[in-house]
């Protein structure tokens, strides 16, 4: 799909991790069809998760009480938000796909998943959330979930996991695998509006045959040959519930 | 509970915010009940989310292919992790019970709720579970769940929304608030073996009228002159998705 732009919002630290390796074929892949593909390396950018005062370029609404909402809320429509949230807001505006991609675990072990990242986004992306998907870019009122201002664009979480595919099932120790992408695409994602497709989860790349990596990463590179035909997944809490 | 320990991890940005006064009425009455009450105040702390290199200050096991959790978890028993690290371990291995203050969400409008956090906790608390809760001192294997290193204490999550608790239902717009807490609660706190108490959680104070908001605040007051008498709830999926 020549033309089409992709925005990869990467968080590792290490870029000879399997998550690295990941985000090189998606660039690779997603090049040789013809999109323009930008990349967010959050830690190399060693990019700011702290939502404060500081996020505020000019002055302020009420500096005698500070409501970081309100205040990036008034500064976005002024265009005063400090510069780095701005760039990462470009980035995204201009994007058809926006990918994040990153690591929820890593091992110690040949035995047992660790979540490093708490059933979560390490607190780097978890931060690239909180202040650039700012109300006034992101969303309004009215205008989340269906009416998001993102509404036209797509967003595709590629997560490793530490633990096993197992573990990752209704009656398995950490629950089903759809219970923790609730926050992240139901309640952030589609909150803005974004299309969500179907996660690609690649379960314990660190205890896998070297091999069986390669087929991983395989496997997701062939995925991105045909993901703008894909349809996004129905977004509501049978997906992830199954009620 | 004269001699009881309590941590309370804080974050908001604003002293003079409804949260300020949350966790000024828990200080004063933990304190009036004889128990030793520590605050780390995380924006007033500027502490760090980012987890990086920067947190092992000795040698790297592997310097060429930086793994996060592996280094941590050796630096960890070498003692040899970042002082802030270390000064909040300190803290939560000499609690009894540990508060998590937080807001999530921020109102700029009478009407609907902003999940300024994304149904979930800011990046800064985020990266306070990324960094002091690691492998070696919060968990290890076996060493999890019911048996994680923390199975002695306590832990209770007080939020503050933006939405009112009419959208936090199965059919509401965010879906049921238990989901959102099945990362933090659930596969964060119980994981490091907590016992967690059910959440306190203050729904919409910026749309409450003042003498609601003094309710809201004066009830959490009340309920913590029983804390200590309270049993945990059970932590498992039915408490989370009603199955």
């Amino acid at each position: 799909m020549a033309g089409k732009k992709v925005l990869i919002v990467y968080a590792h630290q290490e870029p000879r991790s399997f998550n690295g390796s990941l985000k090189r074929v998606a660039v690779e892949e997603l090049n040789r069809q013809g999109c323009a593909v930008t990349v967010s390396d959050l830690y190399a950018m060693d990019f700011e998760p702290r939502a404060t005062r500081k996020d505020i370029a000019g002055v302020l609404c009420n500096p005698d009480f500070f409501r970081y909402g309100v205040e990036a809320y008034e500064a976005c429509k002024k265009r005063s938000l400090t510069s780095d949230i701005i760039d990462e807001q470009k980035k995204v505006q201009e994007a058809d796909l926006v990918i994040f991609q990153t690591c929820r675990g890593c091992m110690k072990t040949r035995f047992v998943h660790f979540p490093l990242y708490w059933f979560s986004v390490p607190a780097i992306l978890k931060g690239w959330m909180d202040r650039v998907l700012c109300q006034g870019f992101a969303f309004d009122v009215p205008g989340f979930y269906d009416s998001g201002f993102l509404k036209d664009k797509l967003a595709l979480l590629s997560l490793t996991t530490g633990g096993m595919a197992e573990m990752y099932t209704k009656t398995g120790v950490s629950g089903d695998f759809r219970y923790f992408l609730w926050p992240l695409q139901h309640g952030t994602l589609h909150f803005c509006g974004f299309k969500i497709l179907a996660p690609q989860i690649s379960f314990a790349p660190e205890i896998a045959s070297e091999e069986e990596r390669k087929e991983m990463v395989a496997s997701w590179a062939q995925r991105l040959k045909t993901i703008w035909k894909e349809e996004p997944i129905l977004c509501t809490p049978p997906w992830y519930f199954g009620q």
